[in-house]
């Protein structure tokens, strides 16, 4: 196996075994053992284990974005609704490492927020360019108001609070959850409308 | 002094010190001096100093739910605008507590995360109570509903997203920012009626 592979098929590894367990409960020997190899050739890869779970991090946050792409073949309702079913997929298939990085942050570690910081800003990109420039006359007003970008920020953090507690609480059905966040970001692209009028807010989408 | 009252002067204290520097970089031996009392006597109160930390967190806490009650004399959205002035005045003025506290989230500390949560879920209560019951056409609803429960804890955390940028950018003004979060939360309450029907929700208050 080359070391590129080596490497991808480590950090796989390290996405499974986070996602069904705290990865401060996770030891090195349980990591390399799930990947069939040996203690020391993990280290050769990763010298310490935070190096490890901050590249497997890195490697969650890109196949997100990539999973939770908007398709602009879809009209802007259906646009959100099917980003939100694959992150909602994603999180459920990962709940213990989603449930640990949003509620420890981390352990205020550094490195880890920023690619979290790195992975949120990311996505604010994404929904500006592919979401909220549908829901606005003018779209490409989109990227450059501190106010939508500000409030979809917001929205990013909505989500994460709630999906933290409906992980642990479980009262709402999917479906209920799905159109609860979906009917919040376009109330807060609306909201961002009514603050900023140079946004040229279309009207609404349903 | 006596031993309440001097309680209550070294959490004074605390709650002055940590919003002008990060508590992680702030010395036992500062905040003795900052209080005017020995370390020896610190001790005696607080015997680490994370025991500290918990205890002026729990004081910031109960300060800030009693100055953001909602007062129920005022009409819906002006109620909920003098409560958000409140927190801003109050996040301005301890920018550097709450930039720590929501980016570190406590360094993962559980007992630093169980006063957070609890924070939360008061402040969920008051806002169902005293706001989204006025927004409802049958307010008693309010407190037994799941989805709107959400809705409102989604919210708090899209106001702990949103204030952290925004104490670290800068890049709106007050007012915007309070109305963007005012708008944001009647849309996450509308959001909220949109899928629980049995909320009845009223008609818009603006």
């Amino acid at each position: 196996m080359s070391t590129e592979d080596r490497r991808e098929q480590l950090l796989d590894a390290g996405v499974e075994l986070f996602g069904r367990r705290p990865y401060d409960e996770v030891s090195i020997d349980e990591i390399a053992r799930a990947a069939g190899i040996s203690r020391g050739l993990l280290y050769h890869y990763f010298p310490t284990k935070r190096d490890f779970v901050v590249a497997v991090l890195r490697r969650a946050v890109d196949v997100v974005t990539a999973l939770t792409a908007p398709d602009p073949e879809l009209p802007p309702v259906e646009r959100i609704d099917a980003a939100l079913d694959a992150f909602l997929d994603y999180a459920e298939n990962h709940a213990a490492a989603y449930a640990t990085l949003f509620t420890t942050r981390g352990g205020g570690d550094p490195e880890i927020r920023a690619v979290m910081d790195e992975g949120r800003e990311r996505r604010v990109d994404i929904l500006l360019d592919g979401i909220a420039g549908q829901l606005l006359a003018d779209g490409s007003a989109a990227r450059e108001s501190p106010v939508l970008r500000s409030a979809v920020r917001g929205w990013i953090s909505f989500v994460e609070g709630m999906l933290l507690r409906w992980l642990a609480e479980r009262d709402l059905d999917r479906d209920q959850l799905r159109v609860l966040l979906r009917e919040a970001l376009i109330g807060a692209i609306a909201a961002a409308g009514r603050v900023d009028p140079r946004l040229g807010l279309a009207a609404g989408p349903g």
